[in-house]
């Protein structure tokens, strides 16, 4: 029987309205901070100070997008020594939010000038791992199910280290950090081609990644961030991969055109970041429509543009590409697929793309009771400015400068 | 007790000896055969036109340089259907040469449009299958250990197939060859980022062939050529991985710059195939002195230059870089590693990288009775005229025109 | 005063129906031709055998777009030695199309194996000047205002030739062509980075392209192949800056993703072609209203989709990014770049992207007496089916066999 | 006549000694500095503190290589106001060394968030525009002939300023400073393709940064940073072409992998290097033997190697690569390009790369009373060791902590 315009306008709206319910996107702490390139940061008052302000601000996202309910935090840059993780939890509770993973710092302390867990000396490899036990222990008293784990690690001239003895360090490392994961813990690695080593990175592409990961054990998952890549590669074809090796554990979205450039999602390619959730989707569909455990996790470095309304834009645009992919005709596409129909299977992902869901979107955060356009909504609450001139205030208690830390 | 000058040159000179007496390089027959570009081919009298011709050509290599036994075959190219493979074995014998690795060839005929194992549809795979079982067989019959497979197989655009049903199509597939395998014989399997397709290739990069081949089986191994990466991907670093993993088959040894541009070996960045090199004989050395069981083969296309030429001067490069990397004074090399002193262990290699072995090599070769300089040799034998003499007015006899094909 | 929805509505198709009223695209006469890789073609019964064809092919495709009045040709694969060019002229007309841009044909004849006005022999130089010169007057006799120039030209390796000599040759031969151009023919300069040259390609890149064209004199200017650039290169930028100097000439138009893949227009990433065609809008919008006067030209390899359907979606494809173009709020834009307000211009440019202007093209189409959807005409007029029927039957008569060439 | 072996050896030692007696290196003050990439710095006790450090450091660097007489400065970072520039000459001159070019900075203070010369707002351009005068005004008081200009400007997001017309501010700026430039004086503007902007740079690449110069006057030139270039990109043939058309000013050397890395010259790829060098002497050759006016400039960031010694190995890898490609035989070369003899081409410049000239440069040293190992005389020397202890005491008294700013 064929569909009538308005039982396709009415199913296209229910394919949009159940996709944006499944969707939940983790926002970074370290998103709200003043960030910056090697050449240095321009400040903002509204920039957050601590954890208070991140967690607020973090707030102030899901209260607005109802999809945001959890909060990436970076051990170093949000816990103090000493502090109780249970206070830290209910400060996030305070804020209508909750501790999502936990970032472990293995790169900014000078102990790892030349690697962390793949460093040539043990007491380095020791001090590494201890932070990340810690780090372990902080996500089962907060809650949080995930440790995210980006190795800095790598080394910039050929000869510098043994490439092989190196694996294999990072290989006990995570061993030991896998045998103390808790029942429900899970391990993310992510991967990263350079930066800031230049020659060769530790745990450089996907491949690496998933050995070290299938070696840790069964609560190791690859964690793909979508700027660490090679200029060219087809990241929705890892992703299918990674869902098909049962190896995919999460994401850390951005853009990028030249290296990890930290951009906004989807703001340079965003037909890339539906392809993307087009295979998520697709093997959902190919499972009896079982979606796959994946955590949805930002990260991106707002040099110049407000922290919140970066974040909301981000997530708009991560809820319209979502939405988008969700309304492929995959019923459709598999019989295009078998008959290697190449323009009608194309044709379809474009139709797809190209529909306009924005109003069906506003719909469906209307019935969520949430504003429709919510970085308008942020715009006319106030929040910015009078965080702005908080923080500038206590800045100026504190006796923190933003004065730009020179290159050189 | 320090080296006298005398005693440090007469150990490089049995370093690299050593080296050389370990390297056999297999080059393709297809090597003297006229290829080009998509734009076409420039073509030359002295190419090959059958492999009674390549065979005699690689013999001329082979007589000149004394490390290039085998010759590596294209079923399709080089087997005529019915043909004793007795009888080829025999005439590579009588050439003073050895049938290498077997290549299929599951890219040319029409029926590959849409991929080989990949295909989507079943008789395609079938026809796949049974050539393929047919090179193994080939194998056998010529005394031939290695199965060395390239899949073409990709799609052009998105949504043309779904990524994971072609993974587990080419899985299936793998895996039956895998079977029919002999007790020595090693199924090889290329990898390739793009080219001839340019949306996605199905066996794409290292990570993808590796798990490929070891869901196939004990006797898969990954084949790494050169050209077959990513801009800026660090090879040398993936030879160390794979070498870790016990899972290097093999390469395919070329240069380029921008694609699978197909160059001479070392003409663009020849410190790079030295620090492969390097990996190479840091692993034998961390493993007891034994090297790893590589097969080092040649993929060129020597669209402008002279075909015997071409191949004695990439030979020439690969002896040079192989015995440069030998040089590496690898107990040196550990104790800077561990000490972390960067700039000692670069210069180690340095140091090692610009030592002019060229005269140890002529050395080498005079003492296995081998020309000095075999291009120099090959230049003063006048096979190349004779050749292009008799293949010239063969070509004529059988009426065979060079003509180019047309791009359109 | 603030505009309604409605007549929002109504100023978008207007922008839209204006928009698509000054874009015409043309078509390459080799689309429809057999194409391939250097691994083979794919053949297909009805692709072109000539000229006729490939006109009759083409006035199917303005036939039912309307807005493909030209198309280009390759002199020596279009054009029989002697063929009166007004004859070819006449075929065009009763085809309803006309005779674009003229392509010499530089690369494909065997003296062209080390360059055409590059090559180190002034004969090699003589013959292609002859060629170009003879292109030239094709054009007039045509009335063809364009000539379209592809060097093949550069190196495979290091020392192979003296680049500023080369540079030098190549000016010297535009200077030539440059002086017999007749009071209104125009000469498009292409640049490409690598293929089929691999070391060095002598008109790299746009700034070399570029500085030819101003030596050469008035009336040469620089075509833009959208797939011949470095990846990760900003094309639109590019495209600002060769219109701000007036030495934009052209487009060749096609998708990719890694080196010169020549897929369809927008197939992986519509957002660059969007900011493109923003670019062009913008200049135009800056410059009281005028457009540039651009040559829009398809240069596609359509190897695996059929012919005429990959060109009218090609077509399809420009007509939608064209439009959607022409939607942006260009006074609102200003406003925004003057205040740095970077999320709100980048969502002007986002809100016109993804405007569904489908139903407005299908409109215009309406209002021009063409069917609202090509590609559901052209499968519904059996002209495919058609030509493949006479072609392969003419293909036999004419004793053609479209075996793949192997590579080797 | 035919050369004797004897005096082969004699005459390359002659065109080495003559090579290095012509190359100065201009060595950059913030090369002694602490520097780091955006996820922090990893100090050094003996990093310099001020210029007074810095030009000592220098001095010992020149003193040790007797080729490096110049120190380029960064105005922001080495000259408080108000400081006399004439003591800074002198302070210069009691270390052995003079001042050399004079860099202007203009992306660090937070005026510059969106940028400099391109800035939409009018107030910090003329600001840029006083700080790059003044810097031109401090070169005329230092006796330094060269203002190298690097400007951080671009954009981040597609949308969110008018390219074209940022070209204009910029060629208007670039032309006031040019106006001002004393009768010696060159302004020297480098290219970038990214960082730290994301989208698209203001001066992307060489063709932007030649019409830039070519439009402000006689007295500006192109200058060519190793590492600010696309992946793949052909180094030595942009320099060729700058060369040809007379706009090529100076070099930043650096070597990278993946984008701008800045690590030490010829590290990654010292074939790509010579190859430059070798485009610079073919370019001398050809003009009579009259050499360029370029000038050579260091531009690195010796994140974790001690910034002297990186500093003396760097020189020292210019000039084994300078003297290998000065080795080149001309004359030779031009006989086998004119037959287009690719590989006896290919094989005159392997021969220069890999002739061992340490021993050469060592007696050049000697001849010139200078160390032959200069980095062993360093070690021997005792400088760092005293220079850690100085500064580590002195940071102390002034308060200076070395701790890391964070990354978020």
């Amino acid at each position: 029987m064929r569909k009538t315009p308005a039982s396709r306008k009415a199913a296209a709206r229910q394919q949009v309205f159940d996709a944006l319910g499944t969707l939940k996107i983790e926002i970074p702490s370290w998103g709200f901070a003043d960030t910056g390139t090697r050449f240095g940061k321009f400040y903002q008052d509204a920039a957050a100070i601590d954890l208070a302000d991140k967690l607020a601000d973090a707030g102030q996202v899901h209260r607005l997008t109802g999809c945001c309910p959890t909060v990436a935090v970076h051990v170093l840059w949000d816990f103090k020594p000493g502090e109780d993780p249970a206070a830290v939890a209910a400060l996030a509770a305070r804020n209508g939010v909750k501790i999502g993973s936990i970032n472990p710092n293995l790169f900014q302390d000078q102990i790892y000038k030349h690697g962390s867990f793949a460093n040539p000396d043990p007491a380095v490899r020791k001090a590494a791992l201890a932070h990340t036990l810690h780090s372990v222990e902080l996500g089962k008293k907060t809650g949080s199910r995930l440790l995210s784990l980006w190795l800095a690690d790598g080394i910039n001239y050929p000869g510098q280290d043994n490439i092989a003895a190196r694996k294999e360090r990072v290989a006990e490392c995570l061993a030991a950090v896998h045998r103390k994961l808790g029942p429900d813990q899970l391990l993310l690695l992510e991967y990263k081609p350079f930066e800031p080593a230049f020659y060769a990175t530790d745990v450089a592409d996907w491949g690496m990644s998933c050995i070290h990961c299938k070696k840790a054990g069964k609560k190791a998952r690859v964690l793909v961030d979508t700027g660490h890549h090679y200029t060219a590669q087809n990241i929705e074809q890892i992703v299918a991969w990674l869902l098909s090796e049962n190896m995919l554990g999460g994401f850390h979205f951005n853009d990028r055109r030249y290296a990890d450039d930290d951009l906004t999602l989807g703001s340079l390619d965003p037909y890339q970041v539906f392809r993307i959730f087009n295979e998520i989707h697709q093997h959902a569909h190919d499972n009896g429509g079982r979606p796959a455990d994946i955590a949805y996790m930002i990260d991106q470095s707002h040099n110049d543009k407000p922290k919140v309304e970066a974040t909301l834009q981000t997530v708009a645009n991560a809820q319209e590409l979502w939405a988008k992919a969700a309304l492929v005709d995959r019923d459709a596409l598999a019989h295009h697929q078998k008959n290697t129909a190449q323009i009608d299977a194309e044709e379809l992902l474009k139709t797809a793309f190209f529909t306009d869901v924005r109003p069906l979107i506003a719909d469906w955060r209307r019935a969520n009771k949430l504003p429709p356009d919510p970085l308008a909504a942020h715009r006319a609450s106030g929040y910015e400015q009078a965080a702005a001139k908080d923080r500038a205030a206590r800045r100026k208690a504190l006796g923190i400068t933003q004065t730009a830390g020179g290159y050189a």
